[in-house]
C-alpha cells in the first residue's frame, strides 16, 4: 500500500470511534455520546480553561494529547472511569494504540503513538491537564443533567470526589468551582441515591 | 454569571452539535455522522496529513480553526456542499458565531471568534489547508462506502470534481490521489446513477 492509502486507512479506521459509547448523555439528546464526540469537546474545554492552567501548559500540545487520547478505545472500548483501570486493560490499550498508529507510514505513525504515550503516563504537565478535561467533562455534564451518568451507575459522591480531586492538580479554580456545587446539591439530598 | 460558569455554559452549549447529522455515514455504521465528531476527524486528518501541505503551513493553527469551524451549525444547521452557499447563510453563520462565542469571557471568546473567521474568510494558508481537510474527509468516506452520500444526493463526477478541485490548491497530492480513484471509478460505471 503507497502511503497516502495507509494515511487514509488509518483515517477511515478512526470512523470506529465513533461508535464506541460512554457512559453520559449529552445535553438535551436522549442518547449516550461516543468517544469521538466526546474528544472534540474536550479539546475545546481546554482551549477555553487554558488561561487557568496551574503551572502553565502548551495548549497546542494538549489538544494534541487529546484528539488521540482514547484512539486505542477502538479496540478496548470505553470504561467508566469509577472502575479503575486494571493492568490487563493497560495492556489492551497499549496493543490497540501500537496496532492503530501503526496503520499510518512513519512519521505519523511514531509521532501519534508518542501523543498517546504521554497522555497515558500522565508526567508532563500537559498531560496532566489533559487529563484533567478528561475528567471535568463528565462532571460538567453530571452538573447539567441531573447527575445522569452518576445516577445510572449509582456513584456516590465520596466517589466522585476521590476520583475527580486530580483536576485540582492541573486546574484548581475549575475544580474550586465543581466543588461548591457539588456540595450545594449535596445539601438539597441529591446524593440520597447512593446511600 | 461568573466567569467559569459562562465558560461552562459555552462547552455545554457545544453539546447540540452532537445532535447536527451531516449527509455522511461512518463507515461500518448505519446512521448519519454529526458534525461534532466530524470535527475530530478532520483535526486528525489534518494531523497526518501536514507534511504534504503546499504551502507548508502551521498545523496547530490549522487544528484550532477545525475545532470551531462548524460551530456556527448549532444555530444555521448542516448545509451539503454541493448546494451551494448563500449569503443568507453566511449572515447567518456569522450571527450564530457571534451568539456562541459570544457566550465565553474575553478574551476566549474573541480569540474564538477571530480563528473561526479565519477559516470563513479563506485567505490565509491555514485556512485553505483546514478547508481542503473539511472537503476531503466525504470523498473518502464515499470511496469506502460505496459512495453513499453521492448517491443519496444525486451528486455527478462532474459536480464533485469542481467543488472539491480546491482541495489540490493546499494538498496537491491529496488530491491527485483522489482524482485517480474517481477515474478509476468511473471507468467501471460507478457514477451511473447521476446520469
Amino acid at each position: 500500500m503507497g502511503e497516502l492509502e495507509r494515511t487514509f486507512s488509518f483515517v477511515i479506521e478512526l470512523d470506529r470511534l465513533k461508535g464506541v459509547l460512554r457512559k453520559t448523555k449529552p445535553v438535551g439528546l436522549d442518547r449516550y455520546e461516543n468517544t469521538a464526540e466526546h474528544s472534540w469537546q474536550i479539546c475545546l474545554l481546554a482551549m477555553v480553561l487554558a488561561d487557568r492552567a496551574e503551572p502553565a501548559v502548551n495548549v497546542t500540545r494538549v489538544v494534541e494529547l487529546l484528539l488521540v487520547h482514547d484512539i486505542p478505545e477502538i479496540d478496548a472500548g470505553d470504561q467508566i472511569v469509577y472502575a479503575g483501570t486494571s493492568m490487563d486493560r493497560k495492556a489492551r490499550e497499549q496493543e490497540a494504540a501500537r496496532r492503530i498508529f501503526g496503520l499510518l507510514p512513519e512519521p505519523q505513525g511514531r509521532r501519534l503513538l508518542e501523543r498517546w504515550t504521554e497522555f497515558d503516563a500522565r508526567q508532563t504537565g500537559e498531560a496532566k491537564f489533559a487529563y484533567a478535561m478528561d475528567r471535568l467533562m463528565p462532571v460538567l455534564h453530571n452538573l447539567h443533567n441531573n447527575g445522569q451518568s452518576w445516577r445510572e451507575n449509582a456513584v456516590s459522591l465520596e466517589k466522585i470526589l476521590a476520583v475527580n480531586a486530580v483536576i485540582g492538580d492541573a486546574c484548581p479554580a475549575a475544580w474550586e468551582h465543581v466543588l461548591r456545587r457539588l456540595r450545594e446539591l449535596d445539601a438539597t439530598g441529591f446524593f440520597n441515591f447512593s446511600r
